[in-house]
């Protein structure tokens, strides 16, 4: 069987940056060729970021990439790499424009596309078939689907090239692959991490390079993206089903590997299918490589991971220089500071405590114990006498004052950040949001929420893990003992904690995921064998937390990492029995 | 020909509220069967509000809300309604779950469904074809379509029932109207104001009319949702494109017509078509109904109505009792007080001034002339006592200082409202939101923004509009010369004007229209005659106004009311030369 080298690029692009992705392509392509690749594959829209949004409907935008592709070609030729076969993901138009709906309706002009660029020339372009537009995704509002899969001869294999949710869907153009006969099958993927997300994923690389006997190069992008983060994971599966190379997870990396796949037949393309002829260099005198198959770290390592990577992807592409959190001794801001800490280095994250007279002398001292063991700059704005002022000329009291402890808080952040240029981070975890534990305006000020779909026993169980996991390598645990232990409060009237007025967080947490994320019922949550009393009354905080939101008692959406099941709701309505 | 009596039902649904909803069309049909109607035709989604978004995903709602129908039908027949032909728009569900993707995406379980109802029973069904999924809609995410047209035959007429989008597209089920030889076409629709919108909508369904030689019957729901308003706006239209009826705008309203159809023929149902046989109660001697023909106000007056419409039913479908607002003295906040004062009556509406040491005279003067004319609650908390404490423990200055004054509004504003339980209004005007003038939880803090989608020449157009109205009835202006005619200022520093640092509004709204909303890049616009300078430098605010909003100088997402065509854009992307 002939043999070819494949190298898939596991970039890091950022939306809009077409001259920065192309710089990467370009560097990944001079190093493939060095290590004597015939062919160079990029994830979906490598080159202009994913997802696009409504630059999709930007003429002036599609125009911009389609000139970069073209660019990109002539630089790669330029470069002396004209020889390599690279396939490059890009949005492409804008298209005659094809109406969304009926005659007011809007219109897409872009499709979702992977370009072939050999020689200093464009030579062949797929468009993605399947538009997916659930989740996280979509595509249906902005893409023109495509309707012919593309096959490249190049070395004696048949090579068919798909993009992403095209090889999630039985039959389409994955139909077509077995038909056409192709030895390699090329996917272009932006596919984003979720937990246990390779439970599924490798699965169905699996299944389809043993479906359609082929190899199956599967490439995915890398780094955050707002609220999306890509974890990579790239990965060669041949037709039996076994893994012949995995890049590893949340880096930009270089897949190098040789394939063995079936020689191309005399016999025309099937229907739908284009058949475009590559040129291919002389083999030479290759050293065969050796297997690089990266080892997937445990389900701790890969989260903690993934918000490391959110964090510093929001704030490296947004160029801030540092971030700034309030520290309250508690097990969140603490998670929060060590995740800033891994993402950026110590000496670009700003620790700030804020005591009042509620807070307690162990809440002073965890946060003074966790600067000291990071290193971050720290320091300590009391907020006893500009609340008193205000709580005074205002009358205010109860839940008034207590608000107003958390949003002279925010009032602090927000200056250091108008002085300094720090992104601000917020602290609130997925539980305490669910849930209406925030104060709007006050802690949940920020632009970035690094633990926001974390719910609270996964913070504790991250915060032991990544103590546990420096420990390991001889390093100073970040996290104070006392915040992982000592019971959670939110200090803003004398000896509160999150008990007084919640359930255990075991029960807690469990409900929550069933009601929001699994959208089950109240009836079959009691079903399950949980407590009827404790249902209503958590659903019911949820419910009334939609409403505190309206009134203001909650923050509003704001950046975060999302692991991709809660769905959209109406901000009004009103909960019949659901 | 035979003839019908048929009442459509403009009600204004809150979302999830099906037991209220279901009261509203109860009490349309007692009205409707006192008048002699034979048929009641709903909205879309009338039972239910829309849209639902990710309700539709909820098994739990979807068996409430179709039990709701069956009660709605045994209610109906327990009131003596039952020969009334009742045909309602609702969710439906939940059914066999269909993959929106590959094998891990999500399943959607409902329909969009129009149910007939008579003598206590749910006759029969039709469900959406066309599930939009463009600007505000997002359908396609959680419907599966329907694929059967539904003719009911009553009275001697065939009446084929679609709903909303089925209307617009070519093909599809309007094309079967025409083969199915039906003599009524009934139309439920959810379909939300835009400007200008009765200039497409009106002439579609004139269209419809006439290529199907059928008497439409095109039923809207009315009233605000969160980011929508709903205009109504009902009308009858014949054969010939004659209008037979039309309901008031923004009103709940039950619409009565007697129409003169084709009499049905006796040929079988053609493919693809459902025929169902309903009951008709005998005519009776009924006088003939007069023609109640609404008619339109002029552009300004159906703006300010939707605005008024958006703000009451934001308020009133969240229960909040009463709003509070900023009053600096300025166009904005004149506008949607004067807003609030239509919407909720002065009683309920809360003004402040907040005056700084760079508030001029004119401006405490403004605000009060307001507070006189409009009969709100009017109080002053002046800021320069509470700004002090922080200015000077942080050391803030420049901006930093500038944004601490319009945060420590925001926590006055937000400090009334956690005692009062107002909900706060912010008073950004699309304008100055674009160019990024506005402070995050400062000047934007707020539940909801009356003309966040009004650009500020238009603001102004309309403060002199309703001025004017009022003085045509004879009433007090509310809204103080001074306001309008003054030059704008934020008042952040001495002596500033928004045209020290902005090109004159009737330049940059211009502007701001080809480049936000129809998405028309920089070369395009200065091709329309722009000077190359300004282009380039109101393109880069916005590019910078994005940018703020990611360091947090500009509030996150609101509700506010969207009239329609800007769309979603990425967070982090950097402009190429768009």
């Amino acid at each position: 069987m002939p043999r070819l080298r494949v190298a898939l690029a596991q970039t890091n692009p950022v939306v809009g940056d077409l001259a920065g992705n192309a710089a990467q392509l370009l560097a990944a392509a001079r190093d493939a060729h060095a290590a004597g690749a015939d062919l160079l594959v990029s994830g979906e829209m490598a080159l202009s970021g994913y997802p696009i949004e409504d630059l999709a409907s930007r003429p002036s935008f599609l125009t911009a990439a389609r000139s970069a592709v073209e660019t990109l070609a002539a630089e790669l030729d330029a470069a002396g790499l004209g020889s390599l076969a690279v396939i490059v993901g890009h949005p492409d138009g804008p298209f005659e424009p094809r109406a969304l709906g009926g005659s007011n309706a809007p219109t897409a002009i872009a499709q979702n596309c992977a370009s072939v660029l050999q020689h200093g020339r464009v030579v062949a372009r797929y468009a993605k078939h399947h538009l997916p537009n659930y989740s996280v995704f979509d595509e249906y509002r902005v893409f023109i689907p495509g309707d012919e899969l593309l096959v490249v001869r190049i070395g004696g294999v048949d090579a068919a090239i798909i993009v992403c949710e095209d090889l999630w869907r039985d039959g389409g153009p994955v139909g077509r692959v077995l038909e056409s006969d192709a030895g390699l099958l090329l996917v272009l993927n932006a596919s984003p991490f979720e937990r246990d997300k390779d439970e599924v994923r490798l699965p169905l690389v699996t299944r389809r390079a043993t479906e359609t006997d082929t190899v199956v190069a599967y490439v995915n992008i890398v780094g955050g993206q707002d609220d999306l983060v890509f974890d990579g994971d790239s990965v060669v599966v041949d037709g039996a089903g076994r893994i012949l190379a995995r890049a590893p997870q949340f880096a930009e990396h270089l897949l190098l590997v040789d394939v063995e796949a079936e020689e191309a037949g005399d016999h025309p393309a099937p229907a739908g299918v284009s058949r475009v002829e590559l040129d291919r260099a002389p083999a030479g005198d290759k050293p065969p490589l050796s297997p690089a198959v990266a080892e997937l770290p445990d389900d701790r390592e890969q989260l903690w991971n993934a918000l490391v990577t959110g964090l510093r992807d929001y704030v490296e592409k947004n160029r801030f220089r540092s971030v700034v959190l309030g520290l309250s001794g508690g097990i969140d801001s603490a998670v929060c500071a060590a995740i800033a800490v891994d993402a950026l280095g110590a000496d670009r994250v700003h620790g700030v405590s804020m005591p009042s007279k509620y807070s307690s002398d162990h809440s002073r001292s965890d946060a003074d114990l966790l600067a000291a063991a990071t290193g971050i700059h720290y320091s300590t704005e009391a907020i006893a006498e500009l609340v008193a002022p205000v709580e005074t000329q205002l009358a205010l009291d109860g839940v008034a004052a207590e608000n107003l402890q958390a949003r002279i808080r925010g009032v602090i952040l927000m200056g250091l950040s108008n002085m300094h240029g720090h992104l601000v981070l917020t602290t609130g975890n997925k539980t305490e949001l669910a849930v209406g534990y925030s104060t709007i305006y006050g802690d949940s000020v920020g632009g970035f929420a690094p633990i926001k779909d974390v719910p609270k026993l996964l913070v504790w169980e991250l915060a032991r893990w990544r103590n546990a996991h420096a420990e390991a390598r001889g390093e100073t645990p970040p996290i104070p003992v006392g915040s992982i232990e000592k019971p959670p409060s939110a200090e803003l009237r004398p000896d509160q904690t999150d008990q007084d007025s919640l359930p255990p967080y075991e029960v807690l947490d469990e409900i929550l995921e069933h009601y929001i994320s699994e959208l089950l019922g109240k009836d079959d949550i009691v079903a399950l064998g949980f407590d009827r009393e404790i249902v209503e009354f958590v659903t019911g905080l949820v419910d009334r937390a939609e409403w505190k939101r309206r009134q203001g008692a909650i923050g509003p959406k704001i950046s975060a990492i999302a692991f991709g099941r809660d769905r959209r709701l109406p901000i009004t309505y009103r909960p019949t029995d659901l």
